[in-house]
């Protein structure tokens, strides 16, 4: 049976509110997410929440009710608050249905079964959350092994990036790593590296770009480091024929991966 | 000769900040471009602010000075004042060393050449200011004609969005209309309308996509609607091999805008 939570000076509600600040995030090792959308997504991948906050107007929906049985029946609590707690909650002035706080989780580099996939997109120093989120929905949609977020990226756990996955964040394993991890980790079996850059020739269609293929995305402002770019097995650019020399990072990471799915599925 | 401003009560600081809000920017014409990189790529382009605002220790750049010299040269105000001003005009809390306040500038769908380019990107009830001002910076890396904004878009002179165009607001024509004048515009001659659907079989890589091609993107929320789908010349779908049915909208146009490139490449 749902607890009821109206106030906003409860404790927990002001416990989980602290959540959209990283540090309390880092404290608890819990998230916010929102939406009957993406909280569906994390239910249908096996992800539930701890506590789940639900707005008595939706409570007869089907999604909602779906849940908020599973949530309770994995040992979790739903509460039955009202608009204003989910707007406090998420931030938004037109919250969704639901805010669900979930336990983070993310894989070690030594979890990844690099055979699994044809493409793992790996990003560093990635500054944006709504870059980040957007580059693991794009993940999802090429069927990447997973996301590698190498040095001192952005939170993927905040709520722009969560939002900004659109639940891909439930259903792409994240890994974090130093970059000489993840290097030595890459060379520990098969697998390229590949890199955009200005500095070549190489158009990014001319490549095989076989299985597995990993796509580095740097830092937005910079770019990636000349050491970096000099562990690329492949360098490539793409036509660029405006003013500016560069895409935006998310925009960058998606033409590039669609062009490796294209090839390894021809 | 510059004149300075310290004082958050001047009434041309809060005028200006005030254009932060679409309200002011409708009734003043005008909108706020941040930061010594987009308002270079403006001044190139021939675009040159009203009032420039710019900080006293960034006075000696040479691209302030080029862009200090340029403005007064042209009628402008150049305004020296301090990181907490410009912070209080831009809204963010590491300003860059200027601001530039802009007549807002759209072109007439009647003025713009589809001859000129291969590729034009057409967006319907766009929400995101960040997703409009990323289209509008993949139109200037694939040469694109320009960006036409069906109905209700959001606003493309909002702070957000400029940031997100990099510049490219600047050099991208950006044309509003509402759908009918539009499908009227675009049958009075050559040029195919491309749109992205679930409902197709057609792999999206599979057409030519002869010059002129006009891209649509629909609502990040809802697609485009089905009588947008029913003008479309050639629907296609892009591969999506994971939970999720749908990318990003900028991510998506990027991907479609880099097919039609490649393909009128060849």
């Amino acid at each position: 049976m749902a607890r009821e939570i109206t106030a906003f000076s409860n404790p927990l509600v002001k416990r989980m509110r602290n959540l959209r600040d990283k540090r309390h995030r880092r404290e608890e090792g819990l998230f916010l997410a929102e939406g009957l959308r993406i909280l569906t997504e994390a239910r249908e991948a096996g992800k539930l929440p701890q506590y789940l906050f639900f707005a008595k107007d939706s409570a007869s929906h089907p999604l909602t009710r779906a849940l908020v049985a599973e949530t309770e029946a994995a040992g979790g609590e739903a509460i039955e608050t009202n608009a204003d707690i989910l707007s406090k909650l998420s931030g938004k002035d037109n919250p969704g249905a639901v805010v669900g706080v979930y336990p983070e989780f993310t894989v070690d580099l030594s979890d990844l079964n690099r055979d699994s996939a044809g493409i793992w997109l790996v990003a560093e120093r990635l500054r944006d959350p709504g870059n980040l989120g957007t580059i693991l929905r794009t993940a999802d949609a090429v069927g990447a092994g997973g996301l590698i977020l190498v040095d001192d990226c952005v939170d993927p756990f905040s709520v722009e990036a969560v939002r900004a996955s659109m639940g891909a964040l439930f259903t792409v394993p994240v890994a974090r790593a130093r970059w000489e991890e993840f290097r030595d980790w890459l060379r520990s079996g098969p697998g390229q590296l590949v890199g955009l850059s200005l500095d070549t020739d190489h158009h990014y269609r001319a490549p095989d770009y076989p299985a597995p293929t990993f796509l580095l995305t740097g830092n937005e402002a910079q770019g990636m480091p000349e050491h970096m770019a000099a562990e690329c097995d492949v360098l490539v650019k793409m036509p660029m024929l405006g003013k500016a020399d560069s895409l935006n990072a998310a925009v960058a990471t998606a033409v590039m991966a669609y062009q490796v799915l294209d090839r390894q599925q021809r």
